[in-house]
């Protein structure tokens, strides 16, 4: 064994490749066999009456993924599912890709022919319908030419309707094999689940997940939430969104357990926080309005402490302060459909504890920093690719590298090259740097207004708006302005009971904000929403154009 | 876009391959990246008089990489430390694999020849020394051609000498970058670490880590362990063993703080656990016997809890029930320094806390479960490779595969080819699997002891032994007879005060072991033990042999 100065030391380049004692593809569908093996007897999901094990749970994925195999589904092969968050669902998870396929799970506000646009591009195979949305369904179905097959799921939970498809799900799990000896991806880069984005124009894009990433994105759930073993998780984030942030994977590695949830309603949610002692649920702002908000009889014996995690949009002042009134701990975290939900965390300091509630608010109001397994965030000048000074001021674009961003868009080079263009993922979210590092979002590219030559940032305007009392939700958008080109127009939900006119918010806006920021127009009504609670500003924008001066 | 039956959607195979935006090298270098950006001022070091910032610990490790690769060294050289748990070691992990470089972090209780063995073998080009071992490291130095670079390590804390090498560890720090552009490894296989086994026969062998298995194993600490945020933890597990158990990079990852110790003695330790509020720590069962035996004194103002994981052996009844009463929660891991250290858990179940004291202790006493992040953990038929039955009875002889399983030794193929046949990695403990799919290890191969052609454990006769009451330490090795071929002789460690005769012995092991278990032989020594605490009983073996009968 000689040693070559310079050159490294021949010795570690000969007899010590890759074997399968000592590689192994990352996917994260090894924690749900591990979880069965250890666990076997603690509960994996709940739904009303319906109760499962981990070895149940690891049971009836293995039966699927069997039934999928049987019917000829194998490797790049789509498994769509239209349910809300079902037992099926969480199955799905595991046993769509242990017969080796691909998820689509699809998001179930959509119409029929988004729907069937989605069928067809990612060319479904198999689709598990849930009973709930069978109109829509059939009417996707009439509009494509090679249909997939369809299987019903008819949860006892859920609105009962005749069949659509084949057979029902139960029947379909119990043709198939509770021993079914699958395998792990031959590569850990082999797709495991494809999300279309709701994109407001053109057609959705197709975001692809790999075994790797959703591996990583679960491991790294855990690490930056801290969080336990055996945690009671309620399902208040759709599956359909980013694979509910990978958090199916997520509860397998910790050997929690799934609350599952058809519906995000105050009865509903709160009587499941109480029965099932949840520790942990995750949603946009208007999940946590929506408990806080409820019934205070509703909260009655739930005196424990619960963990959210709260995205979409910065949690306003009433919604943090609210949430900590009711012993809700919530971290901030960001990130997109292609990054398979969150890619950064508003990761908290001890100090900041201290700190009175406004101040505590602007900070954890922020994006902040890459999530640990996340390699790295930055703001850079779309233009120039240069970081901008974390002066709190300079405008540019969020972009992120590592593991836990797509494969890419589904047969899409043209948005791969954009996405990816300068070899970093480009968010689209124009953002600043503050003084510790910690990334603030000023607005989507397409959401900034620009009044007169100067930007203004949508999010600060209604950031204002939201202090004030009667403001239950705040949207601005731009309104296109024959003197100043754009000026903001601002959409205002009122909180029930009470009252605010145009001229008291010009006002109080005026107090926070610089004058040519004070939005020209008000409007008061209910602020139209995405499944996953994104005010859609693109309908508002319509709405703007249609003002008269 | 076509959808081809049975083959899969074309579209998943094209245009979705890695860029630098969606696919990162695994390394636990990014972690120390991360905590510095996020908690600069955070306290990542504390030895004596010394305190370091993670900014701090980043510029000093930049500094090393960048002084490493002004003299040469990069990809595939060896980087060789030979030092206690000082900042300097700690430092070490991250600054030379941040030059591309390979660390070899050599046990500080070996010889010269030893030294000088791994010195050569490992093709080290630079040596730091702790001028501790200078009398050694000199002896070792004397007996290679081609001598590394040396450079002391002069901490304040240890004893002087007379400096060995061309310069001191600060000076060379001094003369790197403290913003060096390192760069992650250009492939995760890449070597991080060489670490050398303590062979009780032949050469040692040199295993090596990659950086994706270095990365895996210090998230699965931390996954595996509930590992919170900023702890502070205690060096009493020598970094050059397993590299700490990649502890060094799990502390970077959770921004805590390495808290130095020199040596494991009581006062030290326990006056380090005090000030700097010790919350977790790990070692052999020995380190936990020097802190429960400890003058009561030393424990004053001590009143957290303390999470400890121990490995090397089970932790013996009075260990357990020490521990409780100190507020320590210990946690059984089992690994080999091929598994990057525990790559096994007794994965604790909350009804077990329930249990009695001495129920409590045989659950735990146990070698468990695969950690979350290694692939699988069987106990195979060595000659067959099918899987023993769960029925505790049957031996069979541990096996791993995953991602925390070594590369492989260094220039070995023929060792290579014996630890990974047939697909497995063959760690030589025999084990039993018992109901609920735990595994107990009976033995090492090399330590059963085969009587009349009946099989004992020697770890079954020792676990008998310590529930005697004047039993401080054991070890059973197998002693020489005509008669029957082999015969178990005990060797005895007795508590201070306390007084035992081998007639008394003999009737304590009858009343718990089959007769042809009980050992013939009884010897009453100080036990001879490696540097991690694991009792040496080749060393025994010897012993034994020279017994007259």
């Amino acid at each position: 064994m000689s040693l070559q100065a310079g050159r490294g030391h021949a010795a570690y380049r000969s007899g010590l490749d890759r074997n399968t004692a000592n590689f192994a593809a990352l996917t994260p569908l090894s924690f749900l066999a591990r979880a069965a093996e250890i666990y076997p007897t603690r509960p994996s999901v709940v739904h009303g009456a319906q109760r499962f094990t981990w070895a149940d749970t690891y049971a009836r994925c293995r039966r699927l993924a069997s039934a999928l195999q049987q019917r000829g589904i194998g490797r790049d092969d789509t498994v769509a599912i239209m349910a809300p968050n079902i037992p099926a669902m969480v199955e799905a998870h595991f046993g769509v890709p242990m017969a080796g396929a691909v998820l689509n799970a699809l998001n179930t506000r959509l119409d029929a022919a988004s729907i069937a646009f989605m069928l067809r591009h990612g060319g479904a195979r198999v689709l598990l319908a849930d009973a709930e949305y069978r109109a829509t369904i059939a009417a996707a179905l009439a509009l494509l030419d090679d249909k997939p097959l369809v299987i019903d799921l008819a949860d006892p939970e859920g609105p009962r309707a005749p069949p659509l498809g084949v057979m029902e799900y139960e029947t379909l799990l119990a043709g198939g094999d509770p021993d079914f000896a699958w395998a792990p991806p031959g590569d850990e880069w082999d797709a495991i689940a494809l999300n279309y984005t709701s994109g407001t124009t053109g057609d959705p894009k197709g975001v692809v997940y790999h075994h790797r990433g959703a591996y990583l994105n679960a491991v790294s759930n855990i690490v930056n939430w801290g969080m336990p073993q055996f945690p009671a998780y309620l399902w208040t984030l759709p599956m359909f969104h980013c694979n509910g942030w990978c958090f199916p994977w997520t509860l397998a590695e910790r050997a929690g357990v799934n609350v599952c949830l058809r519906k995000v309603e105050p009865a509903a949610a709160l009587g499941a926080i109480r029965r099932h002692r949840v520790s942990h649920l995750c949603g946009a702002p208007i999940v946590y309005a929506t408990l806080i908000d409820a019934d205070p009889a509703l909260w009655e014996g739930i005196d424990w402490r619960i963990a959210g995690q709260v995205a979409g949009a910065s949690p306003p002042e009433p919604i943090i302060a609210g949430a900590e009134a009711r012993g809700i701990d919530l971290t901030h975290v960001y990130g997109l459909t292609e990054t398979y939900g969150p890619a950064a965390v508003c990761a908290k300091h001890p100090e900041w504890t201290a700190m009175d509630l406004s101040e505590r608010a602007e900070r954890n109001s922020r994006q902040g920093v890459r999530v640990p397994m996340q390699e790295a965030m930055v703001v850079l000048d779309p233009d120039t690719m240069q970081p901008v000074p974390a002066d709190g001021e300079t405008l540019g674009e969020i972009m992120f590298r590592g593991n836990i961003t797509m494969k890419g868009y589904l047969g899409n080079p043209k948005a791969n090259a954009a996405a990816f263009a300068g070899g970093w993922f480009h968010t689209g979210d124009l953002a600043v740097v503050q003084k510790d590092g910690y990334v603030k979002i000023r607005d989507r590219s397409k959401d900034i207004i620009i009044s007169g030559g100067e930007n203004i940032s949508s999010l600060e305007v209604e950031e204002v708006l939201y202090r004030h009392p009667a403001v239950q939700g705040a949207a601005v958008v731009a309104r296109p302005d024959a003197k100043w080109g754009e000026t903001p127009c601002a959409f205002i939900e009122l909180r029930p009971g009470q009252d605010a006119t145009p001229a008291a918010l010009t006002a109080h806006c005026r107090a926070g904000l610089a004058h040519y920021k004070v939005p020209k127009h008000f409007v008061f009504t209910d602020l139209p929403r995405t499944a996953t609670g994104k005010i859609q500003k693109f309908t508002l924008r319509q709405m703007a154009k249609e003002i008269a001066s």
